[in-house]
């Protein structure tokens, strides 16, 4: 497929191979105790926003399409694992349009079934055939463990700072990103200079997006976000508008009272806008992606312009 | 250190090199809630045969010493890992002498450190620099997934025949001690030809590991398994003694009794005994342990005389 075909072309085009990929994999029926939920939780509606960073990353690189194709369904495969374990740790029940699978088999099946993708990831990276993809795959694995442990150590306490918020956001979303974009570039057999940019594209690309979701998780609706609103803050998590509401007066009023959720929400949305913290939390997501598209400037015209429109459609979340 | 020293002292020498190396794994120390539950799950009194496993299988074929230590830890790690998640699964409060994850720290920090000690099994494995060593192992991984599964899924069902009882424990105990053996192999640089043979010999080794086991659980005493007796069979858990068991008149009654589990284990006992399974699964044991054996006819003397030694010590459960 040429890189003249508009974006978003490229990126559907993108998503369903993967997806197809994703699909044919062969795995076998038995056991079913394990196979079952494994099925279900790969054909949630995922965006495949990781696998398509690798083949745009590696792309303009003249990496081979197969070890990208390999290497994103690995970072996919990754990424479930983790949102299969999440959903155990933060009990949510709804994950990509269906229940978690927790909710759906039991807690025992959803431990195994995560391990075993974590176990099918390892297989997939395996196929690439590179041992620095394999070492900067498994170093990124055990920060995203560390971002969600993290997460849920701070839960509740007052005492998080602002560099301790980013810190975790970077592990825990900066991280993934991170090794996509740099996968890229080893698949395409770049130097340590070019892989240094292409991680902190991806590291401030990911504190950005995660920053962005704070803000929707309070601003925008369900329909939107496709899950329930304000459950990080119900659940005590860090997120920017806690951590920047901290300094004002009158928030530790709204934090506790016991009024219902969606008239609390909309109490906190006022505070939010009135005391500036809406604004400030967008202006640090902006910061963060000005600081990642710095980034691509290394990168020839095409490469960088494919990034560009890579890093404006996830922020604007047009798919 | 040569191999003319005597048996015990090559084996006592292997653990504490892999204990040693386990102890000064470059660990950082946040976030605590996952880095603690990590050096707690690793300083338990583990046997380490696998690793050991690993080491007398590799030096016969003159492997690295440097590989070999990393696959062994590699493999190491992967077992703690399973035995973390298993312990939840299982509702299990004891392991290697100590509380179990998640009874000391609770169930989301087990899952994580489950998960890290997983991820750092991968980067101790890409440090051999093999992919054929990588995929070995991810392959084994993902069935041992698969056997804890089938064990889960057997709870409780009269249906379980011999042929599903042996296969479930071949992935749940033989494909780690099969992967030990072969990697040894691999990284001695062998054939496909004794790649086979010596993963025949960790498959067959570890049913006949495991059928003792069973054994073992009804006929020791406490302080010779380092746990309670009878578990597994209060679990529901399929056994090589139910499994025999089923076909012969009597065994319901005992099974549906509601007596306490220790004049019931002492019912089983007569009844193991009297009707001869006992010494069924004392046979098949037997059995597995010379097909093992045979496996080894294709080493060089020295080499094979150790191994047989490995069999023997780890079959008396001498450590």
């Amino acid at each position: 497929m040429s890189d003249t075909k508009p974006f978003s072309e490229l990126i559907d085009f993108i998503r369903s191979e993967t997806d197809r990929h994703l699909r044919e994999m062969d795995l076998p029926c038995e056991p079913s105790y394990l196979y079952e939920p494994i099925h279900f939780a790969l054909k949630g509606k995922g965006k495949r926003l990781r696998p398509i960073l690798v083949h745009l990353s590696g792309r303009g690189f003249d990496a081979e399409p197969v070890d990208l194709m390999h290497a994103g369904m690995a970072v996919e495969l990754m990424h479930n694992f983790t949102l299969v374990h999440d959903d155990i740790m933060d009990n949510d029940h709804t994950r990509h349009g269906q229940p978690t699978i927790h909710k759906q088999y039991g807690i025992n099946e959803a431990i195994l079934t995560g391990d075993s993708i974590f176990a099918l990831a390892q297989l997939m990276i395996g196929q690439v055939n590179s041992i620095p993809a394999f070492q900067v795959f498994n170093k990124a694995s055990l920060s995203v463990c560390e971002g969600q442990a993290f997460d849920l150590e701070y839960e509740n306490d007052p005492q998080i700072t602002l560099d301790q918020y980013l810190n975790m956001i970077g592990k825990k979303t900066g991280e993934l990103l991170s090794l996509c974009a740099e996968l890229g570039a080893i698949l395409g057999h770049k130097n340590e200079i070019v892989r240094n940019e292409m991680r902190n594209y991806g590291m401030n690309l990911g504190k950005a997006f995660q920053i962005q979701d704070d803000i929707l998780e309070i601003f925008s609706d369900v329909e939107q976000m496709g899950k329930s609103l304000g459950s990080d803050i119900t659940a005590g998590k860090q997120t920017i508008m806690t951590i920047l509401a901290k300094k004002h007066d009158g928030w530790d009023q709204i934090e506790a009272s016991n009024e219902d959720i969606s008239s609390k929400l909309n109490r906190m949305r006022t505070f939010f806008i009135e005391t500036g913290i809406k604004n400030r939390a967008e202006e640090m997501s902006n910061d963060f992606i000005q600081k990642a598209n710095s980034s691509l400037l290394i990168l020839k015209d095409d490469h960088r312009d494919t990034l560009n429109q890579f890093t404006e459609s996830i922020l604007n979340r047009t798919y």
